[in-house]
Protein backbone atom coordinates (compact mmCIF):
# COMPACT_ATOMS: atom_id res chain seq x y z
CA UNK A 1 0.00 0.00 0.00
CA UNK A 2 1.40 3.27 -1.20
CA UNK A 3 1.44 5.86 2.08
CA UNK A 4 0.01 9.14 1.06
CA UNK A 5 2.80 11.95 1.48
CA UNK A 6 1.47 13.69 4.11
CA UNK A 7 0.50 10.81 6.10
CA UNK A 8 4.48 10.35 6.02
CA UNK A 9 5.53 13.60 7.15
CA UNK A 10 3.48 12.59 10.00
CA UNK A 11 6.32 10.69 10.92
CA UNK A 12 8.90 12.16 9.21
CA UNK A 13 11.33 13.91 10.94
CA UNK A 14 11.57 17.47 10.48
CA UNK A 15 14.07 18.70 7.40
CA UNK A 16 14.64 22.15 8.10
CA UNK A 17 13.70 23.85 11.06
CA UNK A 18 12.98 27.48 11.11
CA UNK A 19 15.52 28.89 13.58
CA UNK A 20 13.66 31.54 15.69
CA UNK A 21 10.01 32.30 16.54
CA UNK A 22 10.09 35.13 14.53
CA UNK A 23 10.23 32.62 11.36
CA UNK A 24 8.05 29.93 13.25
CA UNK A 25 5.37 32.51 13.60
CA UNK A 26 6.05 33.93 9.68
CA UNK A 27 5.40 30.54 8.50
CA UNK A 28 2.46 29.91 10.56
CA UNK A 29 0.45 32.81 9.13
CA UNK A 30 1.89 31.96 5.71
CA UNK A 31 -0.24 28.71 6.21
CA UNK A 32 -2.69 29.84 7.55
CA UNK A 33 -3.66 32.30 4.31
CA UNK A 34 -2.96 29.55 1.81
CA UNK A 35 -4.44 26.77 3.80
CA UNK A 36 -7.87 28.26 4.02
CA UNK A 37 -7.83 29.04 0.37
CA UNK A 38 -6.65 25.76 -0.61
CA UNK A 39 -9.03 23.92 1.54
CA UNK A 40 -12.15 25.63 -0.29
CA UNK A 41 -10.67 24.82 -3.42
CA UNK A 42 -10.52 20.93 -2.83
CA UNK A 43 -14.18 21.41 -1.94
CA UNK A 44 -15.11 23.57 -4.63
CA UNK A 45 -13.06 21.08 -7.88
CA UNK A 46 -13.54 17.64 -5.70
CA UNK A 47 -9.98 17.61 -6.19
CA UNK A 48 -8.20 15.55 -3.86
CA UNK A 49 -4.92 16.62 -5.00
CA UNK A 50 -5.57 19.93 -3.06
CA UNK A 51 -6.81 18.16 -0.11
CA UNK A 52 -4.10 16.58 0.13
CA UNK A 53 -2.15 19.65 0.14
CA UNK A 54 -4.27 20.48 2.81
CA UNK A 55 -3.45 18.30 4.98
CA UNK A 56 0.50 18.44 4.48
CA UNK A 57 0.26 21.79 5.48
CA UNK A 58 -2.29 20.86 8.48
CA UNK A 59 0.62 18.39 9.61
CA UNK A 60 3.35 20.91 9.19
CA UNK A 61 1.20 23.45 11.12
CA UNK A 62 0.85 21.13 14.42
CA UNK A 63 4.37 20.84 14.26
CA UNK A 64 5.43 24.61 13.99
CA UNK A 65 2.87 25.14 17.01
CA UNK A 66 4.72 22.05 19.10
CA UNK A 67 7.80 24.23 18.37
CA UNK A 68 6.89 27.01 18.99
CA UNK A 69 6.01 26.50 22.41
CA UNK A 70 9.27 24.75 23.51
CA UNK A 71 11.10 28.23 22.15
CA UNK A 72 8.78 30.43 23.91
CA UNK A 73 9.42 29.05 27.43
CA UNK A 74 13.02 28.74 26.68
CA UNK A 75 13.03 32.33 25.87
CA UNK A 76 10.84 33.92 28.45
CA UNK A 77 13.54 34.57 30.83
CA UNK A 78 11.19 37.52 32.87
CA UNK A 79 7.74 38.23 33.59
CA UNK A 80 7.51 40.63 30.64
CA UNK A 81 9.23 38.11 28.50
CA UNK A 82 7.05 35.76 29.72
CA UNK A 83 3.49 38.43 29.01
CA UNK A 84 4.97 38.82 25.77
CA UNK A 85 5.50 34.81 24.84
CA UNK A 86 1.84 34.05 26.10
CA UNK A 87 0.50 36.74 23.35
CA UNK A 88 2.98 34.84 21.09
CA UNK A 89 1.44 31.63 21.91
CA UNK A 90 -2.09 32.71 21.87
CA UNK A 91 -1.42 33.74 18.09
CA UNK A 92 0.38 30.34 17.50
CA UNK A 93 -2.87 28.73 18.77
CA UNK A 94 -5.12 30.65 16.73
CA UNK A 95 -3.01 29.69 13.67
CA UNK A 96 -3.30 25.95 14.86
CA UNK A 97 -7.06 26.38 14.85
CA UNK A 98 -7.40 27.79 12.19
CA UNK A 99 -5.57 25.17 10.00
CA UNK A 100 -7.28 22.17 11.91
CA UNK A 101 -10.18 23.92 10.74
CA UNK A 102 -9.26 23.81 6.80
CA UNK A 103 -8.57 20.43 7.66
CA UNK A 104 -11.90 19.58 8.68
CA UNK A 105 -13.50 21.16 5.73
CA UNK A 106 -11.32 18.87 2.99
CA UNK A 107 -12.35 15.75 5.48
CA UNK A 108 -15.46 15.52 3.25
CA UNK A 109 -13.83 15.03 0.46
CA UNK A 110 -13.26 11.58 2.08
CA UNK A 111 -16.86 10.82 2.76
CA UNK A 112 -18.41 7.93 0.17
CA UNK A 113 -21.02 10.17 -0.96
CA UNK A 114 -23.08 9.63 -4.54
CA UNK A 115 -22.32 13.24 -5.21
CA UNK A 116 -19.51 15.60 -4.15
CA UNK A 117 -20.97 17.96 -2.20
CA UNK A 118 -20.05 20.86 -3.37
CA UNK A 119 -18.60 21.55 -6.64
CA UNK A 120 -19.26 24.84 -8.45
CA UNK A 121 -22.16 25.49 -5.56
CA UNK A 122 -20.15 28.43 -4.41
CA UNK A 123 -17.77 29.23 -7.13
CA UNK A 124 -18.64 32.96 -8.10
CA UNK A 125 -15.40 33.76 -10.28
CA UNK A 126 -13.66 32.21 -13.48
CA UNK A 127 -10.41 31.60 -11.41
CA UNK A 128 -9.48 28.12 -10.78
CA UNK A 129 -6.64 26.92 -8.56
CA UNK A 130 -4.12 24.01 -9.95
CA UNK A 131 -1.27 21.90 -8.72
CA UNK A 132 1.45 21.52 -11.40
CA UNK A 133 4.70 20.13 -11.52
CA UNK A 134 7.84 21.56 -13.44
CA UNK A 135 9.33 18.75 -15.85
CA UNK A 136 12.92 18.40 -16.45
CA UNK A 137 12.89 19.57 -19.49
CA UNK A 138 10.65 22.88 -19.09
CA UNK A 139 11.48 26.00 -20.29
CA UNK A 140 10.74 27.42 -17.11
CA UNK A 141 13.74 25.36 -15.10
CA UNK A 142 15.89 27.45 -13.47
CA UNK A 143 14.44 30.76 -15.07
CA UNK A 144 13.42 33.40 -12.08
CA UNK A 145 9.44 34.06 -12.16
CA UNK A 146 9.82 37.71 -13.40
CA UNK A 147 11.28 36.56 -16.39
CA UNK A 148 8.16 34.28 -17.67
CA UNK A 149 5.96 37.27 -17.69
CA UNK A 150 3.24 34.35 -16.11
CA UNK A 151 0.93 37.39 -14.71
CA UNK A 152 0.90 39.33 -17.85
CA UNK A 153 0.62 36.61 -20.24
CA UNK A 154 -1.71 34.12 -18.77
CA UNK A 155 -3.33 36.03 -16.12
CA UNK A 156 -2.23 33.14 -13.25
CA UNK A 157 -0.97 33.84 -9.84
CA UNK A 158 1.12 31.24 -8.01
CA UNK A 159 0.26 31.17 -4.35
CA UNK A 160 2.91 28.99 -3.47
CA UNK A 161 5.61 26.50 -4.36
CA UNK A 162 6.36 23.46 -2.70
CA UNK A 163 9.88 22.29 -2.81
CA UNK A 164 10.43 18.61 -1.85
CA UNK A 165 9.61 19.46 1.69
CA UNK A 166 9.91 23.38 1.58
CA UNK A 167 7.20 25.75 1.06
CA UNK A 168 7.88 28.96 -0.64
CA UNK A 169 4.42 31.13 -0.13
CA UNK A 170 3.88 33.93 -2.28
CA UNK A 171 7.06 33.82 -4.36
CA UNK A 172 8.16 37.14 -5.94
CA UNK A 173 9.32 37.31 -9.09
CA UNK A 174 12.74 37.04 -8.51
CA UNK A 175 12.43 33.50 -7.28
CA UNK A 176 13.82 31.00 -9.78
CA UNK A 177 12.25 27.92 -10.40
CA UNK A 178 13.65 24.75 -10.19
CA UNK A 179 12.69 20.76 -11.56
CA UNK A 180 9.91 18.77 -9.95
CA UNK A 181 8.82 22.22 -7.94
CA UNK A 182 5.35 22.10 -7.40
CA UNK A 183 3.31 24.85 -8.13
CA UNK A 184 0.20 25.98 -6.45
CA UNK A 185 -1.44 28.64 -8.57
CA UNK A 186 -4.57 30.86 -9.45
CA UNK A 187 -6.16 31.67 -12.32
CA UNK A 188 -8.45 31.50 -15.27
CA UNK A 189 -8.63 27.84 -16.25
CA UNK A 190 -7.26 29.15 -20.19
CA UNK A 191 -3.77 30.39 -18.52
CA UNK A 192 -3.49 27.46 -16.42
CA UNK A 193 -3.72 25.14 -19.23
CA UNK A 194 -1.42 27.51 -21.32
CA UNK A 195 1.22 27.63 -18.21
CA UNK A 196 0.65 24.19 -17.37
CA UNK A 197 1.97 23.15 -21.14
CA UNK A 198 5.04 25.72 -20.36
CA UNK A 199 5.99 23.81 -17.51
CA UNK A 200 5.39 20.24 -19.08
CA UNK A 201 8.08 21.55 -21.43
CA UNK A 202 5.22 21.30 -24.62
CA UNK A 203 5.88 25.17 -25.37
CA UNK A 204 8.87 27.38 -24.99
CA UNK A 205 6.93 30.67 -24.11
CA UNK A 206 3.73 32.00 -23.22
CA UNK A 207 2.49 33.96 -25.67
CA UNK B 1 -20.35 55.89 26.28
CA UNK B 2 -20.03 55.41 22.47
CA UNK B 3 -20.94 52.16 22.09
CA UNK B 4 -18.47 50.00 19.35
CA UNK B 5 -19.92 49.27 16.07
CA UNK B 6 -19.24 46.04 16.12
CA UNK B 7 -21.04 45.64 19.62
CA UNK B 8 -24.31 47.29 18.28
CA UNK B 9 -23.60 44.85 14.99
CA UNK B 10 -24.23 41.91 17.70
CA UNK B 11 -28.01 43.34 18.92
CA UNK B 12 -28.89 44.74 15.52
CA UNK B 13 -31.31 43.48 13.22
CA UNK B 14 -29.80 42.24 10.31
CA UNK B 15 -30.21 44.33 7.58
CA UNK B 16 -29.99 42.76 4.61
CA UNK B 17 -30.36 38.69 3.89
CA UNK B 18 -29.04 36.25 1.42
CA UNK B 19 -31.32 34.68 0.17
CA UNK B 20 -29.75 31.02 -0.58
CA UNK B 21 -27.69 28.65 1.03
CA UNK B 22 -25.44 29.25 -1.49
CA UNK B 23 -25.31 33.00 -1.31
CA UNK B 24 -24.69 32.18 2.54
CA UNK B 25 -21.92 29.62 1.74
CA UNK B 26 -19.97 32.13 -0.21
CA UNK B 27 -20.11 34.67 2.27
CA UNK B 28 -18.94 32.61 4.84
CA UNK B 29 -15.79 31.70 2.61
CA UNK B 30 -15.00 35.50 1.86
CA UNK B 31 -15.09 36.30 4.70
CA UNK B 32 -12.88 33.50 5.61
CA UNK B 33 -10.23 34.20 3.35
CA UNK B 34 -10.68 38.35 4.54
CA UNK B 35 -10.54 37.80 8.10
CA UNK B 36 -7.16 35.82 8.59
CA UNK B 37 -4.90 38.34 6.89
CA UNK B 38 -7.39 41.49 8.38
CA UNK B 39 -6.77 39.84 11.52
CA UNK B 40 -2.75 39.23 11.26
CA UNK B 41 -2.35 43.00 9.89
CA UNK B 42 -4.23 44.11 12.89
CA UNK B 43 -1.62 42.61 15.52
CA UNK B 44 1.03 43.14 13.29
CA UNK B 45 0.60 47.11 12.79
CA UNK B 46 -1.05 47.24 16.34
CA UNK B 47 -4.24 48.89 14.38
CA UNK B 48 -7.47 48.95 16.73
CA UNK B 49 -9.07 50.42 13.83
CA UNK B 50 -8.51 46.89 11.40
CA UNK B 51 -9.16 44.50 14.86
CA UNK B 52 -12.82 46.17 15.26
CA UNK B 53 -13.21 45.03 11.13
CA UNK B 54 -12.68 41.70 12.26
CA UNK B 55 -15.03 41.54 15.31
CA UNK B 56 -17.56 43.02 13.16
CA UNK B 57 -16.77 40.11 10.64
CA UNK B 58 -16.39 37.83 12.95
CA UNK B 59 -20.60 38.89 14.69
CA UNK B 60 -21.58 38.28 11.00
CA UNK B 61 -20.40 34.94 10.57
CA UNK B 62 -21.64 34.04 13.84
CA UNK B 63 -25.07 35.17 11.93
CA UNK B 64 -24.72 33.66 8.62
CA UNK B 65 -23.60 30.19 10.58
CA UNK B 66 -27.20 30.54 12.44
CA UNK B 67 -29.12 31.49 9.20
CA UNK B 68 -27.48 28.37 7.12
CA UNK B 69 -28.43 25.79 10.09
CA UNK B 70 -32.29 26.63 9.38
CA UNK B 71 -32.03 26.86 5.99
CA UNK B 72 -30.37 23.40 6.13
CA UNK B 73 -32.78 21.59 8.09
CA UNK B 74 -35.86 23.00 5.97
CA UNK B 75 -33.89 22.15 2.78
CA UNK B 76 -33.86 18.98 4.27
CA UNK B 77 -36.59 16.54 2.86
CA UNK B 78 -34.70 13.09 2.18
CA UNK B 79 -32.13 11.20 3.48
CA UNK B 80 -29.82 12.18 0.16
CA UNK B 81 -30.69 15.95 1.06
CA UNK B 82 -30.06 15.71 4.39
CA UNK B 83 -26.25 14.06 3.81
CA UNK B 84 -25.58 16.77 1.42
CA UNK B 85 -26.73 19.13 4.45
CA UNK B 86 -24.60 18.02 6.79
CA UNK B 87 -21.87 18.30 4.67
CA UNK B 88 -22.38 21.99 4.13
CA UNK B 89 -23.17 22.77 7.70
CA UNK B 90 -19.54 21.09 8.52
CA UNK B 91 -18.01 23.67 5.77
CA UNK B 92 -19.84 26.08 7.89
CA UNK B 93 -18.75 25.34 10.98
CA UNK B 94 -15.07 24.85 9.72
CA UNK B 95 -15.96 28.89 8.67
CA UNK B 96 -17.30 29.91 11.69
CA UNK B 97 -14.35 28.14 14.04
CA UNK B 98 -12.05 30.24 11.61
CA UNK B 99 -13.46 33.29 11.85
CA UNK B 100 -13.28 32.64 16.00
CA UNK B 101 -9.92 32.09 15.68
CA UNK B 102 -9.10 35.39 13.78
CA UNK B 103 -10.97 37.20 16.66
CA UNK B 104 -8.99 35.26 19.15
CA UNK B 105 -5.51 37.08 17.25
CA UNK B 106 -6.91 40.23 17.69
CA UNK B 107 -8.16 40.04 21.09
CA UNK B 108 -4.51 40.47 22.03
CA UNK B 109 -4.81 43.86 21.01
CA UNK B 110 -7.45 45.24 24.22
CA UNK B 111 -4.75 43.59 26.86
CA UNK B 112 -3.21 46.40 28.26
CA UNK B 113 0.62 45.09 27.74
CA UNK B 114 3.25 47.98 28.04
CA UNK B 115 4.45 47.14 24.71
CA UNK B 116 2.79 46.07 21.62
CA UNK B 117 2.90 42.49 21.11
CA UNK B 118 4.09 41.99 17.69
CA UNK B 119 4.40 44.88 15.39
CA UNK B 120 7.04 43.90 12.75
CA UNK B 121 7.40 40.78 14.32
CA UNK B 122 6.51 38.69 11.28
CA UNK B 123 6.06 41.43 9.14
CA UNK B 124 8.11 40.09 5.68
CA UNK B 125 6.92 42.29 2.83
CA UNK B 126 6.51 46.19 2.38
CA UNK B 127 2.73 45.69 1.83
CA UNK B 128 0.62 47.27 4.39
CA UNK B 129 -3.06 46.31 5.16
CA UNK B 130 -5.60 50.33 5.68
CA UNK B 131 -9.06 50.98 6.07
CA UNK B 132 -9.72 54.41 4.20
CA UNK B 133 -13.22 56.30 3.88
CA UNK B 134 -13.93 58.13 0.56
CA UNK B 135 -14.89 61.61 1.15
CA UNK B 136 -17.94 63.47 -0.79
CA UNK B 137 -16.16 65.76 -2.64
CA UNK B 138 -13.45 62.70 -3.86
CA UNK B 139 -12.92 62.43 -7.46
CA UNK B 140 -13.02 59.01 -6.68
CA UNK B 141 -17.26 59.30 -6.34
CA UNK B 142 -19.29 57.38 -8.68
CA UNK B 143 -16.19 56.37 -10.70
CA UNK B 144 -15.45 52.54 -11.48
CA UNK B 145 -12.91 51.06 -9.81
CA UNK B 146 -11.43 49.89 -13.06
CA UNK B 147 -11.40 53.69 -14.19
CA UNK B 148 -9.00 55.00 -11.21
CA UNK B 149 -6.43 52.41 -12.34
CA UNK B 150 -5.68 52.15 -8.71
CA UNK B 151 -3.46 49.16 -8.97
CA UNK B 152 -1.19 50.20 -11.64
CA UNK B 153 -0.83 53.59 -10.23
CA UNK B 154 0.02 52.71 -6.90
CA UNK B 155 0.12 48.88 -6.33
CA UNK B 156 -2.47 48.92 -3.91
CA UNK B 157 -4.69 46.49 -4.18
CA UNK B 158 -8.46 46.56 -2.56
CA UNK B 159 -9.28 43.60 -0.57
CA UNK B 160 -13.12 44.83 0.33
CA UNK B 161 -15.39 47.22 0.43
CA UNK B 162 -18.16 48.20 3.56
CA UNK B 163 -20.55 50.33 1.98
CA UNK B 164 -22.93 50.45 5.50
CA UNK B 165 -23.46 46.88 6.44
CA UNK B 166 -22.65 45.54 3.72
CA UNK B 167 -19.76 43.69 2.52
CA UNK B 168 -18.15 43.72 -1.22
CA UNK B 169 -15.48 41.33 -0.92
CA UNK B 170 -12.13 41.40 -3.54
CA UNK B 171 -14.25 44.21 -5.37
CA UNK B 172 -13.75 43.80 -9.25
CA UNK B 173 -12.89 46.83 -11.75
CA UNK B 174 -16.62 47.19 -12.47
CA UNK B 175 -18.14 47.99 -9.16
CA UNK B 176 -18.66 51.88 -8.33
CA UNK B 177 -17.37 53.69 -5.46
CA UNK B 178 -19.98 55.50 -3.36
CA UNK B 179 -19.06 58.60 -1.20
CA UNK B 180 -18.58 57.23 2.43
CA UNK B 181 -17.08 53.78 1.43
CA UNK B 182 -14.83 52.26 3.38
CA UNK B 183 -11.93 50.29 1.36
CA UNK B 184 -10.03 47.88 2.95
CA UNK B 185 -6.82 47.71 1.20
CA UNK B 186 -3.25 46.38 0.89
CA UNK B 187 0.02 47.80 -0.73
CA UNK B 188 3.11 49.56 -0.34
CA UNK B 189 2.87 52.59 2.00
CA UNK B 190 3.60 55.14 -0.29
CA UNK B 191 0.60 53.83 -2.83
CA UNK B 192 -1.28 54.03 0.12
CA UNK B 193 -0.99 57.32 1.16
CA UNK B 194 -1.60 58.17 -3.03
CA UNK B 195 -4.69 56.92 -3.16
CA UNK B 196 -5.82 58.09 0.41
CA UNK B 197 -5.18 61.76 -1.01
CA UNK B 198 -7.57 61.25 -3.83
CA UNK B 199 -9.93 59.28 -1.50
CA UNK B 200 -9.95 62.41 0.61
CA UNK B 201 -10.57 64.60 -2.42
CA UNK B 202 -6.74 66.44 -1.99
CA UNK B 203 -5.66 65.01 -5.37
CA UNK B 204 -7.77 64.60 -8.47
CA UNK B 205 -5.76 62.07 -10.46
CA UNK B 206 -3.39 58.89 -9.57
CA UNK B 207 -0.06 59.34 -11.19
Amino acid sequence: MKIPRWKKAEFEEIEYEPTSIRELLREMKNICELIVDLAYSAILFNSKEIAEEVKYLEVRMDKLNYQIRIMAMLAARSAEDAEKMAGILQIAQAAETISNAAGDIVKLLSYKLTHPILPHLIKESDEVIRKMTIHKNSAAVNKKIGELRISSETGVRILAIRRKNKWIYGPKGDITLKENDILICIGPEEGLNQLNKLLKGEIEVLT
